[in-house]
């Protein structure tokens, strides 16, 4: 599909409404990663104990349950972060936005994936690739916005634009080593997302001044 | 049910108004389409080989979602385009409105059908049918509203006005082109709908000045 | 649980906020409303004619989804129309709303309820009693709103409040009414709510002036 | 993670950003419940009095999803109360409120819980904490943001901070005794709740002053 930034049929289209939307899909997928946490039907035959037993046994989906939320705060907080900047649209800015809500709205089938099917490799790469999809778009977003001031204010400074690179390359990349991870050992490879916010938590991926 | 557009029973409701809930109505279609994606019961039993296997038959329900995920946001695109101009709303325009986002949330369910009888004419053609109600809906909502300048601005060129209308027909004719496939070949109608995007943005259907 | 109106730890909310939470609400439940149109397993086994079979007995489920999403529009509508009056809101008005919220997220179940066992009195009653409940709660949101011009602008006219009164009374009326034909004849009560755009759209439950 | 105060890396975040995704994660978890009340399979040799009895037996569920639906609308009340009085935000800041934003996420789940395992003291447990978890962080975010007035206005009365605080522990407090309730009767412990409303209403636990 040709696109083309001076195509004026979005000319309507404001950076407001696109984030009322990406709120709005951020907010569901938020919500429905708590379908993700379905329990097997219990038998009215079940003990006491066995009851126990199996809700125990939800615990790892629990723990994915809490990765992918966590994940979720990040990419929307990054969002609003390149959003405060981002003052001007164009059609390959919508799109290229679309296609991250895309992949956002795909998280709670990811987890579920992963959560159905802890040992298997192929859950925890399509979790990775999942990922690494939203973290490099994101980072494209930035670079497009960014190059030459395309739909940032002019007075953006240099550091910031790159503190916003060096900061967007962080996901993309733990993605990968995540996906490395889970051919190796799949249960293993969900620990590699923790490395995300430590990462963007260090003193150099922090804007030094306001 | 008698409809005026003189009502003044909605004497109280804005563009804006409508604008939210659309915007919720389009957040949430487009993630409960994630639900389609739902996979078949894994047994503990399963070789590594046959959950792989079992994953990959997903494929076709993953590009099913990409597809609808993709003519949602192409809807979503179309609705603030027109909501850009209609300056005005009344019980007619508020009803189309509602009758655009009745098949809207259905969208979730006609991928579900078609992700589910991959090969049944009647779900592809189902399918189209809900492309078609939607983007026939449209093209009536903007021929009501810019009809005498109804609801549009006064100074609204009658060439935007007519480009909205070309651009507001190729969903619906795309949608016939596709339920006529689905006729002659089931899973070859789903391909019908890549135009919508090649064909809105050719020159011809781009508006030529601000 | 003992309400205040003039319990001023609300101070801080507007209406705006409830409106906020409102169309969200409106918005999900619509789209959830597509959940009831689950489809029983088809088997691989299936012939083609199986399978239109089983599509086409979904029939009376779609009719249910269009006749629930038309209340909810109308319900929504409502909700704007009274909320462009009321300025205020207080304790016991927010609670009111919550209530109304409370039956409005319910929909979805009760429309699943008379889909999945249409010759059952049991859920045709309880569709009706959930619109009855919307209903009676919308038309106390205004009498107690109006009352002594409580939460609305001393200069809204009588006749408007009157009116408003008069509207509200129909969709209570109109649900006990098919509630009554559920006892009798289960499928023939939900063609009742028909009567509801019906009414609403008589001149005399229309404002005759701005 | 390291989290500071002073990250200016979420300048560009403003409390109103934080608003409009709290106001869509509750709407969607307040009509997600209904998904709680999904009722078992009918089958088509079920006898009339078979099928109400079935439909008689989701009475406790439907009172689950009502009291659910009640500490969801307290939580959300307590929410605007807090950010109507809270101006600025920061790093720990917005990360508090995410992680009451994952607690509120998993009521849908937590309410399903308790409907599926009634008798269960693991599934009323995990519901009181999940209750708990939500309020101590809503009492947490309150004391760090009052705290030397870091994110309030600085004319914010003593009066009102030591109230904020006083009303904040009644909802951990409570499901304290509901979990302790939960390892000696199941079932009651779902009416130890009703004590949050009754207590936020009494005099004492109400703001004298606007």
């Amino acid at each position: 599909m040709r696109v083309s930034p001076s195509n004026d049929s979005e000319s309507g289209m404001t950076t407001h409404r696109i984030e009322a939307l990406t709120d709005g899909i951020f907010a569901i997928a938020m919500t429905l990663l708590v379908l993700t946490l379905d329990l097997p039907e219990a038998t009215k035959q079940m003990t006491q104990a066995g009851l126990d037993q199996l809700l125990l046994e939800q615990i790892p989906k629990f723990s994915n349950y809490v990765l992918s939320f966590i994940l979720l705060a990040i990419f929307w907080i990054v969002h609003h972060q390149q959003s405060h900047f981002i003052k001007l649209t164009d059609h390959r800015h919508l799109w290229l936005n679309m296609l991250i809500l895309m992949f956002v709205a795909l998280i709670p089938f990811s987890t579920s994936l992963t959560g159905d099917y802890p040992d298997d490799w192929l859950a925890r790469f399509f979790f990775g690739a999942n990922m690494f999809a939203i973290g490099i778009l994101f980072e494209l977003n930035w670079v497009y916005a960014t190059k030459n001031h395309r739909l940032v204010d002019p007075s953006l400074g240099r550091q910031r634009i790159v503190m916003g690179e060096k900061r967007g390359a962080v996901t993309p990349l733990v993605s990968l080593l995540a996906m490395g991870l889970s051919l190796v050992h799949a249960p293993l490879s969900s620990y590699g997302y923790i490395l995300i916010p430590i990462i963007l938590s260090l003193p150099q991926f922090r804007s030094r001044s306001r």
